[in-house]
């Protein structure tokens, strides 16, 4: 299931899962005669999510099925031509159009910083344009929550995480795609069936406050759920009073002798019931019970609780994970990079903002990782054709690159001419890649609050390339 | 196409789309022999979203659709045969489960009010439980869109707003459903083409920052778009320079001998642009020429803008509203409220909380909206079996019911025994129905800031009960 999810998921074409313009703007190029002029686009953010020291790519393989199952299908055409706008030759090369794009992105699960290419697409413009705010939909919602998760995971400290957002979630596929994010960013397991079902990630549950309330007394619905999953129950102990419900709990699983799995706390003062609850558990001897919670939780909350020894060991993280509740969209964008003139030669494009921070960095771009002995010490973005600088602007610091230092560059070729050259890892992959890469930062990068900034910028070369077009295109 | 939005868009059944729990307990209640116990559970939200004055109700029709196609395929059961939870006569179970629920739900567009049901499933207690996380998910995101596009078109006062978030909303459906309830909530038009296609809403574009960068010159970009499109080009401006660029648009116009539609800004301090680039229009003779704005927009920047004199006359409002950022989730629940007993006789359960705020309303609810000459003036919610009371009670205060005020009761009949019985309008009528229901209200309810809230309770002998019924929990 997990090859094509979207052939899966979806039984029609999502090729105008588009912006009009995307399409207005293919009419324009193929009239004007423009369509196979080439050009790059590339896709990064602005602003570092959730004041936070870093994000985790993700979205590639979705964006790339996007990509390879695009086709007009008969349906879109008719409504396309519904809206005359196009003439009826231009809606028949959509429907002839053959995909021939190359992309180059960062693996699922790698951490990434602010104008960092995660994507990089080359090709006709026309195609190349027109996935636009798909690429952009996907990438977007996958990144935010595959950090959002790495967040949690890290403020749990250890602890299980289960992510259980699908009713709070925004439509489905912000269920099931939150579901695939949050795995890949670290947590442990879902309560979403069909993502478990799609994605073979590990799914968890017991039961809800309407069990507790469909029986006459707490206590029969404890032994009733109890009897049926006599090695898996975790019992929600808080639909009445959280103390009485804890010691029903306790006197169902001395009854029937089984072992206590757990109790789950959703409501109250978790601080302080937990360690009641604890106290309770250990004093009936059932020292290897645990204790989940839900209830909002969040990275910061989870970290005040864990600051505050709660013995909470399962944390149930819903709408502020799948939401991504304090900052629910990722600001990445899509711009042309370069476009080939009538001898083929590559121009540089690049949009200088009223706004700085809309102005972007030019070129065709490549992101170099460098290592010393005892991880990551920089990131260097540079043009393809100038090659790695010599050194790495960030802020006005300038940093040479030293010898010694170990590199990898973090856009690999997924596809070329439209072809799959990319062998994707598995999901379960993807997210030990999260955790075995976020360990090769600096710790102070993971803090959840005023984290240090790893040192990323543009290579040296550029960044005189870029400040002397500025200059230039300023001077008219 | 807008008769079957699921079945339209996925391939394979969405019975999967639900929490773990809901499987695990149905499989107890099938396990204890209590799956045919009939149940009742209502859907409603706690708090008014975005702390304004009212909620627009959206998405029963896509809840209703989930409800009538929900059949677990073989894939999904051999899923969950995996899992090994289940034996397999339950499965068996599951394969000729036939859904007989009843429901009852508010028509999309139908302005609602916190603890209100907006939906309510009765029939076997295994049936209307295992629907609950799809539900949420369904109705909890309608509904937050269709509200917060209530609050923006209102914010924008009549003028034209399309919503054009798909490259930052949070997924594929959670761009889809957002431009449905969007729509629903108001705006008259949206981007996204593929929601165009599925539901008939109208489609805005025109071009991007791309196009304009492919070209050497930027006039040469507005040329050759307003070439193709000569009679429906927005100019977007601001590319390099604002005021150059209006500019070169004016140029552009004047040479090819078109009418200008308008011209768009993306950047910038849109109170100052816009009136010098009005200024500008004017002067050239120009005023019929519209100026669009977007960029970060919501309906505080709106209604700033607006209060500001700034000449937009086109409002294009993307991240803010489809991920609905000041509060992206809608904290809907769907609680269980009664259950019958063994015979057959309806019992009232509701929970009460150590958080009051989760303390629910007892019975099974209905919601009475009463109105006199003017319009609206209160919403009573009262139990079925105890009837209307005399009088509504909220926040302590009581109101009697007045002779001459007229009434109707906002939950309507839509599935009986599984089956439709109710005749779903257009999502142009829906879009009418938000319109002029916001309408009935006092303006003060409409208020972004601080509104006056709408005298919302409950009956006061449903009150009485509810008071006696806490009292004697608690007592033991």
């Amino acid at each position: 299931m997990d090859n094509n999810l979207l052939k899966t998921l979806y039984r029609d074409s999502l090729s105008l899962l588009t912006d009009l313009y995307e399409i207005t703007m293919a009419y324009a190029y193929w009239k004007q005669g423009l369509k196979e002029r080439e050009a790059v686009f590339q896709l990064f953010f602005r602003k570092y999510p959730f004041q936070g020291g870093f994000a985790i790519c993700a979205g590639a393989q979705i964006a790339l099925e996007y990509i390879q199952n695009f086709k007009f299908s008969e349906g879109d055409l008719s409504y396309l031509e519904g809206l005359k706008l196009f003439e009826p030759a231009f809606l028949d090369y959509l429907r002839n159009l053959k995909i021939s794009l190359d992309v180059d992105a960062m693996e699922e699960g790698t951490p990434v910083f602010p104008n960092e290419p995660l994507l990089r697409v080359k090709g006709p413009i026309i195609q190349a344009q027109i996935m636009e705010s798909a690429l952009l939909n996907i990438v977007n919602f996958q990144t935010l929550i595959a950090t959002k998760s790495a967040r949690v995971v890290h403020a749990a400290a250890g602890d299980h995480v289960v992510e259980f957002g699908l009713r709070r979630a925004q439509g489905i596929d912000g269920a099931i795609s939150a579901s695939r994010a949050a795995y890949i960013g670290g947590c442990h397991s879902t309560s979403n069936v069909m993502a478990g079902k799609l994605f073979g990630i590990p799914v968890l549950g017991t039961f809800a406050h309407s069990w507790v309330m469909a029986f006459e007394e707490e206590k029969e619905a404890f032994s009733t759920f109890a009897k049926t999953f006599p090695k898996s129950t975790v019992f929600l102990i808080d639909t009445y009073d959280t103390m009485k419900g804890v010691e029903r709990a306790i006197e169902v699983v001395k009854e029937l002798k089984i072992e206590m799995i757990g109790v789950r706390l959703d409501s109250g003062d978790l601080k302080v019931l937990s360690k009641a609850v604890r106290k309770k558990l250990d004093q009936a001897g059932l020292t290897q019970a645990k204790i989940m919670a839900t209830n909002e939780l969040n990275e910061e909350r989870i970290a005040d609780l864990k600051g505050h020894g709660a013995p909470i060991a399962l944390w149930g993280v819903g709408t502020h994970l799948v939401t991504a509740k304090d900052q629910p969209a990722l600001d990445g964008v899509y711009k042309l990079c370069a476009v080939q003139d009538e001898k083929k030669n590559w121009q540089i494009r690049f949009k200088i903002s009223e706004e700085m921070i809309k102005t972007t960095n030019p070129g065709i771009l490549q992101v170099r990782r460098y290592r010393d002995d005892h991880g990551y010490v920089a990131d260097m973005i540079y043009d393809l054709e100038m090659g790695p600088g010599a050194a790495i602007v960030s802020f006005g610091e300038e940093r040479a690159i030293k010898k010694g230092w170990q590199s990898i560059d973090l856009l690999v070729p997924m596809l070329r001419q439209g072809k799959n050259v990319y062998d994707q890892p598995s999901l379960a992959q993807m997210r030990q890649n999260t955790g075995e890469e976020l360990a090769k930062f600096p710790s102070s990068l993971r803090k959840l609050v005023k984290p240090e900034l790893f040192f990323s910028g543009i290579a040296d070369n550029l960044e005189r390339y870029k400040v002397d077009a500025i200059e230039r295109i300023k001077r008219g």
